[in-house]
């Protein structure tokens, strides 16, 4: 039997990347590979109670079918924590979703047809760029720098190629880790006004700083009118991904069409998650958590960091990141980072190459580190394995 | 601001029975419209542990990023219970869905592109047809008969549209609450052996029998080559819906492939809830609480069933169910239950409609009842609420 899949199949193939990194998964590799925050953070006790109390209240409604946009009372409560990001809005234009990731899922169902443009940095989160390609989108990178996008590169392809999206992850971006400036959050969204295109802020990072919180403004807040700016966020990296708790706020009837479509993909989200996460946001200090989190990664990150300085290799460079959970390094330009990942994994530790990670023109003499699931000594230790691969790299490439 | 949405929109757009149904739900309207089991039926205190026992397992897995084709030891609980239906597959072919809705979508999203054709039957799953619809299929309907689809005009439709799926819930079926026979099952089979065609078979209400268990055989029970049938089902009905734990069986290849689209849509399906679903099969007598849900849900069906007979109208019309959710009631020709709907919400009782179930040639006189949700007292009270409003019809339809 010859199965006749749809066309978009194509795009939805296993990388060989992931086929190494499977592998990784099972042995004793110490891997900086995956975005996974670490377990034993997790404020198991405090969900412990919320599940508990979700189960006892009485009318078993925590067990039953929910609403499609997302049990009322945890709209309230993100609203309201939307509310201390700036980003003004009533409940009803938060809509629950299973993960962030399908806040992008349905954002694209509703949006694209074959052909539309999306405008993205370069590189970007990868399975959002999965996500465009499975709805044959058309992905055009725009060229970046530290500071976010090239404006001028911006309004130029935004005019030329009348985009229906820029997708943007202008917060300690995955994979970069890097943050937006203030002025070209204002100058994006001036040109969105002026064009008429709508902005998708991804911000699954917002929440994880090493400078203290609030110092940044989110670019839908800058959105007044709530008109050009969808942002969404998930409790993944600051509860547990488990959960897939995510949300997406915005425009009403952008939320109004997503929630529509929500319902003919999964019905509604997972609502003895949903009723537990109102229980752990009233019962338990989920601020005072995410700061001890911070501090913890901010920790690790600089034992991360204190080893890759420890590299003696010219043209070796990075930007150490003001939150979130990666290092982006770019390596000298003769080294290719896919064909060093089996050297490394051999060597027991793993990351991921940056190729899979750029629309186009990759660099592929990059690679991404994660820095928040293994512990403290377990980075010291998994560094040392990469910087000994390193050197190895450098006697081949270099010969002295 | 206008926003350019995709052209698959147009298939996403509220129903007006909705919008009334809405309102059903604030209010002191008794509802046999919902497919809702029976909240105070849920195991709440074997859930309960179930879910504390994951959240003290010590290593916080069940909180972590899981796989996206599911947790492991759930996949093989999964395979096992497929087992005792005669479905004889290992755990690598098993795919956990966020409920068995995403089932459907999974298996459009990586099947068909715009245009295909799939056979169904009419009336049938009102939330399928709206799936096929936003991937741009062209639904088909196929004559049917109490025991499933006329083979004749099944098989002339295979030949002739050379569709890419039938889709079938031959089991206590939503809305008609019927049952297929074997032979037809045996049939729609070969049928699709015969000329290469995929089945869905959709599977949500197999497991409440008023008949004793085991009384049907799946129809991917007697595709022993596994190449043809993909059976779906959900533990919405038997253990809980907010848990939005579903699966689905088949071929290899078109599992993978749909765990390929799954990771793009939202990663993967709720892990806590997954691990508490193996504790709670592990630990509690799931097919006894099952049992018991069969012997309640077949009294409140009699209850229903008694005022039904006790209406005194020609040409209304239905067959006692044996198994499921529904009564599927057919009114006299000249009643149109759609406008039959507000009077009855205005006597405090609602129903749905049955026109928007049909792909084409809707029979407006039809309604669907739904018997699991209310408790025997308040069916009584609302089936005496809904007598009164046919009986007030009858008088204005057919003056006597």
């Amino acid at each position: 039997m010859k199965y006749g899949f749809a066309q978009r199949v194509r795009y939805m193939q296993s990388s060989a990347v992931r086929d190494i990194l499977k592998v990784v998964n099972k042995g004793e590799v110490i891997s900086f590979a995956g975005g996974l925050p670490d377990e034993d953070m997790f404020p198991v006790e405090a969900m412990r109670n919320a599940f508990h109390k979700a189960l006892t209240a009485g009318d078993n409604k925590a067990l039953q079918y929910g609403e499609t946009e997302g049990h009322r009372p945890l709209r309230e409560c993100l609203a309201n924590r939307m509310k201390l990001k700036g980003i003004q809005r009533s409940s009803d234009h938060v809509l629950v979703t299973s993960g962030s990731q399908q806040a992008i899922d349905l954002f694209a169902r509703v949006m694209f047809n074959p052909g539309d443009i999306v405008l993205t940095e370069n590189p970007t989160y990868l399975a959002a760029l999965q996500v465009f390609e499975s709805y044959e989108v058309r992905v055009v990178p725009v060229v970046s720098d530290d500071d976010g996008m090239d404006l001028e590169d911006l309004e130029d392809k935004v005019k030329r190629l009348k985009p229906k999206c820029v997708y943007v992850v202008p917060t300690f971006s995955n994979p970069e880790g890097k943050m937006w400036s203030l002025e070209r959050r204002k100058s994006l969204l001036n040109i969105a006004k002026k064009h008429q295109v709508v902005i998708f802020e991804d911000d699954p990072y917002g929440d994880i700083q090493f400078e203290g919180q609030g110092s940044y403004t989110p670019i839908a807040a800058l959105d007044d009118e709530n008109k050009y700016v969808l942002y969404t966020s998930t409790f993944s990296k600051t509860v547990a991904p488990a959960l897939r708790i995510g949300w997406i706020v915005g425009p009403f009837q952008m939320i109004r069409m997503m929630a529509q479509a929500k319902q003919a993909t999964d019905l509604h989200t997972n609502t003895l998650s949903q009723v537990a996460m109102v229980n752990l946001m009233n019962d338990f200090d989920l601020d005072g958590h995410i700061e001890s989190l911070c501090h913890a990664y901010k920790e690790r990150m600089l034992v991360m960091k204190d080893l890759l300085d420890s590299i003696q290799l010219e043209g070796l460079d990075y930007v150490e990141p003001r939150g979130g959970m990666f290092f982006w390094v770019r390596m000298p330009s003769h080294v290719n980072t896919a064909a060093l990942l089996p050297q490394a994994v051999e060597k027991g530790v793993a990351f991921v190459p940056g190729s899979p990670f750029y629309v186009s023109n990759a660099n592929e003499s990059t690679l991404r580190l994660n820095f928040t699931h293994a512990k403290p000594e377990l980075i010291e230790e998994g560094m040392r394995r990469l910087v000994a691969v390193i050197n190895e790299t450098r006697e081949t490439v270099f010969p002295s």
